[in-house]
């Protein structure tokens, strides 16, 4: 299986073109996307926002990640194997929340090139072969480095910020439920009595605010029947806080 | 084949986390996304919006269908089957038109459940999980029940409201054409005037507001080359009336 | 492989109705969407962005591309044959682009009608069974015609206007890069100044507009990390021209 994340968007030929060659050099791969529209430039907030998104996927899955605002420059393009899932994308810190979370890691720096690379859409062109190389079984086209040379371990464990606003409105946080308290109390964007925990939206009476662990374990920010962003003026990279 | 009409929203993970349960559990079915932009909240909306868009798939198709503003509440879990396809979502509405106007029904409570079941996303919990069963030929793992006990019989025939605009700013009602004459004008959002009926774009002037029987049998409302939403005031739940 | 090209929006239904019908019919085929948001009503916009996405896909790929504000209309469908790709869909200009660059050009028109046609929905009804037909290698349903009586002539070789933008805000424009020097400056919107060429996003200063050869050949108006279309005051159909 091969599970794209990308900030490319839905519209757009972008998804499309990388499928394309995803069939081309894998066609047995089941293919699925799950973030097409992660966080433009912010290779952080996307990496945080990855790592609670992996635990459900088989063994032997392979994640193509691509929030690449160094594209065509120096940057360097990355195969991580952690908790015997695959991961393949630029090296720019998109992965470094899994690494760090990682009990077994590797990591090599791809070495591979097409013969044909353009200079603003690896996704396509170096990426995607590379995940298809990966979804075959095919080694690993690249170096082995020590992954320590590679982790930025000042990152904090849990990122108090909205990673990912979804369709209803729902902010989702770098946070980890497992880190708080059910008695905790949030703040966001200068709000001072901020609000308490619920176990889901109708335990609340529409139109509150709360939050809840969400399906994927992380701190979610909603409001019943509501838009939490509009109601509490959430964005994504807000700063969140406890009470 | 499964068929997923929801309102998750085609952006975020939520769609790729259903797929990849499908295919974890009916790695053989065909899965294709016909609504991923259901009114959110609104069951009773996309019930008539629904009811319209099964007729063109095959015989065993299975519909995993989820609008759920009361996830992780009391509502029930249903499976039905209505004219040789089946049915699988929240028990709040969802189904009704397509339980009144079935010639064969049968309906099921959801009986089963997850060894690991989420407070808030049932749709990949539970309701996949259960849909993957149907669409590899496992028994309904639910409790048949009286469909008459389940049908809420007072909802009208037809509904004259707006219930879905598309990309163009088309503005789908809950009228079947069959419910009206060709000679019959419409009034939507506080107008006078009222339009009239055309058998498509390319009938009336650039500009014009009518109304045609859409590909799939339900009264529309249109403007050739130019949106009906913008120019008439039309919304989801807009209330609709004849002239 | 058939791909997808279409203004029908990713949101609705409707892409999912054509998907369930190339299933039904070319159940073998390996569907892939390209574009699912060209720009409405605009085949001609659409037709020079669709010339330059064809190249990479294989010989026998089927296009069926819809952009259709005639559909009900007098005007006929068609099925192409160029440089070994087939494509399908509404005979309005949206495939001229593709025809007056082809080296080997087959044309016809299609004869061929479905049991039941709607009067708004083609897309699903006719140009989608006739691309499950070539999928299929099926004969082509129509008459072959002289493709010369078919073209419009007095096209622009490119077109100097913006096509397409996309999720970043990003400009495509109807021009191919080799059309122009790199030491060109273009303006678009009423600027005075203009801007330059670049390779790609990090060798301009974080907020600078500049233009570049895109992955598919295309002259693209950027600003790196940023949105060029907000930036330069940029649409589709905006003018650009050399400064």
């Amino acid at each position: 299986m091969i599970i794209l994340n990308t900030d490319f968007g839905l519209e757009g030929p972008y998804i499309g073109q990388v499928k394309a060659v995803l069939h081309r050099d894998a066609p047995q791969a089941f293919v699925v996307d799950l973030f097409s529209d992660l966080p433009p430039f912010e290779p952080q907030l996307a990496a945080y926002l990855l790592a609670s998104f992996v635990s459900g996927f088989p063994d032997e899955s392979v994640f193509l990640c691509v929030v690449d605002p160094g594209v065509g420059g120096e940057r360097r393009g990355a195969v991580l194997r952690a908790d015997r899932r695959w991961y393949v994308g630029p090296d720019n810190g998109l992965f470094n929340v899994i690494a760090q979370r990682a009990a077994q890691l590797q990591w090599w720096d791809i070495g591979w090139r097409p013969q044909k690379l353009s200079s603003t859409f690896h996704g396509r062109d170096l990426f995607a072969p590379v995940a298809a190389m990966l979804a075959s079984g095919k080694p690993v086209p690249g170096n082995a480095v020590d992954p320590q040379s590679r982790i930025e371990r000042d990152w904090p464990a849990d990122l108090y910020q909205i990673v990912y606003v979804d369709r209803f409105g729902n902010a989702l946080t770098g946070i980890r439920a497992s880190a708080l308290q059910n008695t905790a109390r949030l703040r966001a964007a200068g709000q001072i009595q901020g609000f308490g925990y619920a176990r889901t939206f109708t335990d609340v009476p529409r139109g509150q605010a709360f939050w809840y662990e969400n399906a994927n374990g992380l701190v979610e920010i909603a409001v019943n029947q509501g838009r939490a962003d509009a109601v509490l003026g959430l964005g994504v990279g807000t700063a969140v806080s406890e009470a």
